[in-house]
């Protein structure tokens, strides 16, 4: 299956920057302008909002609905609700970042409520924050995860089958899996954990994939394979944070989908 | 007239930067960093609010007001509301970027009803939110515009008339109107629609003009210009999305006017 | 004392990249995405978070708490009271940044207000804004101060003494007093007025430097001398504001403590 999805990757990303998208966001206003600025680089096109009476609106002109809770207050949390209705009801894809999930009971409770009005198409998180959903304990002491991703490959197993919907793991190496199969992606780079919003952009792409590919364990691949690689690609030419979020933006907007298909690093386990 | 404001532009920029004008914000959390770090460059003093019991404190200690809808929660249009009646009542004049306005209804409504509590020294959009704004229809898939300037050119001089207040549309030409004069700006990038902010912005821009100019249709031409102009340097020395974002900033914050009045492209049409 | 602080300065900084402690943000949308790259580049881990039912939680799990008023919506106000009282009960530091208070009676008032929940370990701000707090009148126009930080001397050691807590005052030279000794920094660059977010991102260093260290003179001192250090270099490698921008984050993720140790330009008066 890995062989088919290098295969496809730059159709894929083809079918993204041809079709421009637009990705309903709900985020945190850490993350909210590189999450922007990010999909505009890969030709998505973004809209922001976190008011209830857009969500019929934004649900029927939007491809993908991405809930992000980093910084939930209640207003975005209620407009989250609606809208996850909303885009279910019209059969469109949603993709959940549980933001500290891991460390914070109601930050998992308010994802689980999210997940259970209708499955999200993917969720992304860290180590910590899956392992929370799944009922697993909190392993993390904030936002960041102490825990390794391979500690939370039975959670995030276990997580997709219970919601039956995809699963991706960030971590040194990367999980993606639909409860039966799993695909794992060797790309990355440690500095994208010392940049905020790196991970949050990560499931933007993934919403950006769902909104143009119908499968969306292919669209989870394709998100996290193009986030990872670019972002060593960034690492490699950067000297810090600083540098890194700006060379990060310039790889999405340049990279050429045929050559990263050649570099992704992906296995089937 | 375009001679008047050619070998006026240095004296414009010279007030700026000497008066270092407070500018109250009401803006969305996308782009707030990067217009506050656009009007400081330019030597103007942001300040941010979206509380309506501090609308009448920030009318009497600010030179201008910007309102840019593009995350409109509920308080944020209340406090908006509050601001425009304030400012108005000093007559202080307040600029409008009705992000969004070309593809939602309710974004659309909103920008009307603030207009409507009286009406901006300066709207400021791409050609779709320019066309909803004067009930020419929904041209826009998202935040960004689909439709091309000259289309719009129609509906800004109506909308100016209607309105009577300067009207800038963006586009690969800018064209900015009174409903009677209609100015041309033909610098700028394609670069400047990938990264989120750069259009806010501009709106930014062209109220820090407004706050030092009481021509409303010379603030806007200067605001235009200069976003124009500075762009257009940025993009020659960047290499995507994320450098160019640091560019901008840069090139703003060091520009000579004087150099710059020679290389603005701009008719009367 | 000055002696001791130089000599402890890198033990300070050792710390807080070992225990990378987690410090709960409520802070302004404008400098939050800064606020976090900033302290992530030194070893802390932010957590943003402006909802009251989450107050207790983070209180329990966090080693500091920064409050910045940049954009004091009235949710987050009403967060940050009970956090500082939740943070307070369990002998946990606060740092205050009242962004504002120097120009606009509201966030005076919200200030002194969240003050007098419990006295902050450290209150860091512009001149205007210190001697606004100590009700010596308001002297900024916005958000940026006129005052020259020796004419807010006297009102800083009188603010420290009334409330038992040390006051940090930026300016060309920084003060950090607790009301009876007072210590200067002479670090810094002109170029940090014009970046929104470098004072902020101070206050958040300060909160860091507090979450590891009981001495909130010692720790004030360091997160003032460290943002000054820093700051001076990456001047000296930018450009303008937007290369200031990523240059600080580079040279925050990466300065050497004992290197900077010798270069920290301080004094007792």
């Amino acid at each position: 299956m890995q062989k088919e999805f290098l295969s496809g990757f730059a159709a894929c990303c083809g079918q993204l920057s041809g079709l421009t998208p637009l990705i309903h966001c709900i985020t945190n206003p850490v993350a909210m302008n590189f999450n922007a600025n990010v999909l505009l680089a890969v030709g998505a096109s973004p809209l922001m909002s976190s008011r209830r009476d857009e969500s019929l609106e934004l649900a029927s002109l939007s491809s993908a609905l991405y809930v992000n809770i980093g910084c939930p207050d209640e207003t975005l949390v209620a407009a989250a609700k609606e809208s996850v209705a909303a885009f279910s009801e019209l059969g469109k894809p949603w993709v959940l970042d549980p933001v500290g999930a891991g460390a914070v009971r109601l930050r998992r409770d308010i994802a689980i409520e999210l997940m259970s009005v209708c499955p999200p198409a993917v969720v992304r998180g860290n180590p910590s924050e899956i392992m929370a959903l799944n009922g697993d304990g909190f392993g993390a002491k904030g936002v960041d995860s102490q825990a390794y991703s391979d500690a939370a490959l039975d959670s995030a197993r276990s997580l997709a089958t219970r919601f039956k919907c995809v699963v991706a793991v960030s971590g040194a190496v990367d999980y993606i899996t639909d409860g039966s199969v799993t695909l794992t992606i060797g790309n990355g780079s440690p500095v994208m954990q010392t940049v905020s919003g790196v991970g949050c952009s990560e499931s933007a792409l993934c919403a950006a994939f769902a909104a143009v590919d119908s499968n969306p364990l292919r669209a989870a691949w394709c998100g996290v394979a193009l986030m990872g690689l670019a972002g060593e690609r960034a690492a490699a030419v950067s000297s810090g944070p600083g540098s890194f979020q700006m060379a990060l933006l310039d790889e999405l907007a340049s990279f050429n989908p045929a050559e990263y298909s050649g570099k992704i690093i992906t296995g089937l386990i």
